[in-house]
């Protein structure tokens, strides 16, 4: 079992209790929702007690630092600071009432909510009278001045609660002069002191644009971001994971763990689970390590390795039928969502595709086909029937090829069938073949976040009130020394230009918070790698079941997290 | 809350535990399944006791009494019998070593495990020396005579686990005179004094042939069957649920509740949300009391009220157009798995396409759809068009239309968009729709038995022994009085044969034990109906949470079985 991350017993009484769950929650909070509302959220012993900021040496940036300091003028090369523990009373913030903004920025996550309580628990506890306003909807909010105040009765009936509605998200981004324009607007019509930007990588690229758009301007708003995604593709060594991940993973392990059984019992279908993570199979992985399926692919490998559909294809096959000589006619096969983008050569047909499509007529005879490179075409005509119709017919409202309507699972069920059917022609497959397609997504986007998440989330936003607080910007909130328990939990703040590196778009530099892919050298990969050929052909199947919150394993960290943060040790 | 149907504390340790869970099973469970493994079981107190069988009065048949009298002139008439305390210690059950045989027919459900471990353990408490066989894979395992022998440290790692591959399932039915012999074959071979078959409604009518069989032919072999599907569609007044509904619709609900944070979240999406149970809607039912969604379509109404495909379209549409007015473009639908096999225009056009695909080439500019009455032309021009050609390439291998394959899920997202976008054009609804479609089956169908499912299926199995014990045979072991603690749960056998009416099939009266549909008329149903236009328009939904065997709420029967049982006392 992985080390727990919570000690038992001694939880303190939750800060911001009004008497009861009150509103509209009172009538549809299920019990379990309830109970969790009152689960008490500790923190690192660092929060508990009179602290003070120390930085860090200067920073660089993750990748062409000259442009990034150009791009960032004002906050390239800052450092990354840490809170430490402090006797010092001349040391402690000053008393101070603040405004703070907060924002929830693209797709749900579990453990939002807990990041707002977080900041609104620190403003509460150390500078008394504040103010906290939640903009509504996304960063649309910011823009359009929408904002809710939050108070201890809002707040707290969303404690330890999954999804985002407490101020609900958006996905608009603050891009054009405008855009930054109506920012600076609202903040200063707000009197705001800070602004802290829940999100993934994308958001907290925005976050440190108006960090450095507010201090070019002379606002005295500050900007600090959150490191959120389902996806784990928002981490580095000073910010471990992103929230939400833990919960996610668990949920769909929970849900794999029970397909598993129902494969085991049943002996006659292959399971192809399609797993949320469209640009990084993190939750693929961890999915896998935890539950231990037949076969599963990761995008990474895929393109590092250059491989074919037909070579993902007959690596499923070449497993299904050595299954099959064992008599294992069933199996559980692991899918990141976003496969089909790291298969160069079917990014080569659909973007000849969307050519052929713009300019072309799509005759009934297929000579249309003539103006696809033999690749392309090799590849077309390898596809079932239903994706060629798919691709051919269903376009976005710029008329491109959907790839993300693309069901991997059923695509790949249908390539296997066929490739095995092949086989059993030539008398080297002699199994019976039946798959499953399952897409796991959206119920684990808004679960109720595990303990990890909700104890992490806390922190992170607690963290976050004392970085506004001491007048620190362009950082991402990070809480690291997180497979200890607690109380040692390290507490921080990351330059966010420390993780930026360029892209080039449209002639012009962008700065980009790179995505963490699934690293090859990686420890975890190279766990999975060591154990994949046996988990192969045995049925090694791990069910987790329902660990989110009670029971055993409940307080274990994620696998991926675990496996990094021993082989950094 | 429902009432707990466990009390607190005082759980007797279990039986039967070997030192240690041993073999392949220490490796390979999680933490969750090797706590589940030793959550102590209660029997009800009356299993705890010296207790007798206590004979009803002479029983009927469910139907066409005459014509089971005369299926079954062995069985038919003998009465269903409890099991009653006594001090009386010439009326216990005489000290006889047994032979039994146990088999798990069709599909999975959670809690088939705890089934075979309660007759175990009955064997080891009152009938010391008795050997228990487990056919392997179904009835096919009696009738090849492919069985093991379960002994204590076999079938200690399974007690409340998922899945049924202890011995495994299958779907074959005895029903050949030859395949009778081969059954009693198997029975005279191993010397059997009993069988407990686990199954739903064909399994247990198959169980009583056999029973019939064996006692005509003067076998000593006495059969007993076990009420088994996650459908909740094996049900009677004295088998108040079927195992394995309970666990499913709390996995169904927990992932529902989800989906439904997810939706309030975003505030862009609706979540149509198939659930399995192909014959009777019970789970839909049961998963929408659990966590009110805006839509949820109940087959048997459907089918009651002879609605038709655009019927049911339009019901969604007016509720998503009304909702469109209250600036809620989101929500979540929940539908049947067998929804199609409801509505009869649908099965009209079924029925006219095999027979037009049998004997006509469907040509492409459409001929062949002159030879369609006009009502089906009418429904088949409504159809989307992906489904269209899904009626006319799809077939299974006897050349029929694969009418299971249509996701309802995703015709109804089609049909919806192109009515909400005609009522676009008209001024009628100004909202922004989209839809996402979820399956949920396979991920409840095998997870690990909650708390009810556990005990329940520990009593059946332990009052299936006591059966055999008292020679009887052709019962369904029946546990009753489920809404209060365990200790006072009724244990009992239903006569088989009562449960029982006719089809005719192939001009010949074929028993069968009718599904128990949704009841208009029943509580459940009622409750629903007169909550639904509330849930339609507000947002009154329930997340549940993982509640299958730990925290609050994990004690609570099923709202559908809480329901019928106050409504019958």
């Amino acid at each position: 079992m992985a080390p727990s991350f919570v000690q038992n017993g001694g939880f303190p009484a939750p800060r911001t209790a009004p008497t009861s769950v009150t509103g509209r929650f009172a009538s549809v909070y299920s019990d379990v929702q309830s109970s969790r509302v009152n689960h008490p959220l500790r923190l690192p012993s660092v929060l508990e007690k009179p602290f003070t900021i120390v930085d860090g040496p200067q920073s660089s940036a993750a990748g062409n630092p000259d442009e990034i300091a150009k791009l960032f003028p004002n906050l390239f090369g800052q450092p990354s600071v840490s809170l430490v523990p402090t006797d010092d009373s001349n040391a402690a913030l000053p008393d101070q009432k603040l405004k703070i903004g907060v924002v929830l920025s693209g797709g749900q996550a579990p453990g939002g909510h807990n990041v707002i309580s977080g900041i609104f628990d620190y403003l509460q506890d150390r500078a008394k009278g504040s103010t906290l306003y939640g903009f509504r909807g996304g960063p649309a909010g910011i823009m359009k001045g929408k904002y809710v105040e939050l108070t201890a009765d809002y707040i707290y009936p969303y404690r330890n609660q999954g999804g985002f509605d407490m101020i609900c998200s958006g996905r608009d981004k603050i891009e054009t002069p405008e855009q930054f324009k109506q920012a600076q607007e609202t903040a200063q019509n707000l009197d705001l002191d800070g602004l802290v930007v829940i999100g993934g990588d994308d958001s907290n690229t925005n976050a440190c644009l108006l960090a450095e758009n507010f201090r070019s301007n002379n606002l005295k708003t500050r900007v600090i971001g959150c490191p959120k995604t389902i996806d784990g593709d928002l981490k580095s060594k000073e910010v471990p994971t992103s929230f939400g991940f833990d919960t996610a993973c668990k949920i769909y392990a929970e849900m794999i763990g029970n397909v598993m059984v129902d494969a085991r019992s049943t002996g006659k279908y292959y399971h192809f689970v399609r797993l949320m993570g469209r640009a990084a199979s993190h939750i693929t992985l961890e999915c896998a390590l935890q539950t231990h399926p037949n076969i599963t692919i990761i995008g990474e490998e895929v393109a590092a390795k250059k491989l074919t559909l037909k070579n993902v294809t007959d690596y499923i096959v070449d497993v299904i039928s050595k299954r099959a000589e064992d008599n294992y006619n069933y199996g559980v096969i692991l899918i990141p969502e976003g496969l089909i983008d790291f298969i160069p050569e079917v990014q080569h047909l659909i973007a000849e595709l969307n050519e052929i499509l713009a300019n072309d007529i799509v005759d009934e005879d297929g000579l249309w086909k003539k103006k696809l490179t033999d690749q392309s075409l090799e590849l077309f005509d390898l596809l079932p029937q239903a994706i060629q119709e798919q691709l051919l017919l269903e376009r976005d409202p710029h008329g491109n090829v959907q790839v993300a309507k693309i069901e991997t699972e059923k695509m790949l069920i249908q390539m296997a069938e066929t490739e095995l059917e092949k086989r059993k022609q030539e008398g080297t497959y002699n199994g019976e073949f039946k798959g499953q397609s399952h897409f796991f997504g959206y119920e684990g986007r808004c679960g109720l976040p595990t303990n990890f998440d909700a104890t992490y989330c806390y922190a992170l936003g607690y963290g976050a009130g004392a970085l506004l607080h001491s007048a620190k910007t362009g950082l991402i909130s990070s809480v690291a020394n997180l497979s200890a328990p607690v109380e040692e939990w390290v507490v921080g703040g990351t330059a966010l230009t420390s993780l930026m590196d360029v892209e080039r778009r449209h002639g012009k530099f962008k700065p980009v918070i790179k995505k963490a892919m699934v690293e090859l050298e990686g420890a975890p990969f190279k766990k999975f790698a060591s154990l994949r050929d046996e988990w192969a052909l045995k049925n090694s199947y791990i069910s987790p079941g329902p660990i989110q919150f009670t029971g055993p394993g409940s307080d274990a960290i994620s696998h991926t997290l675990l496996l990094e943060l021993e082989a950094q040790a």
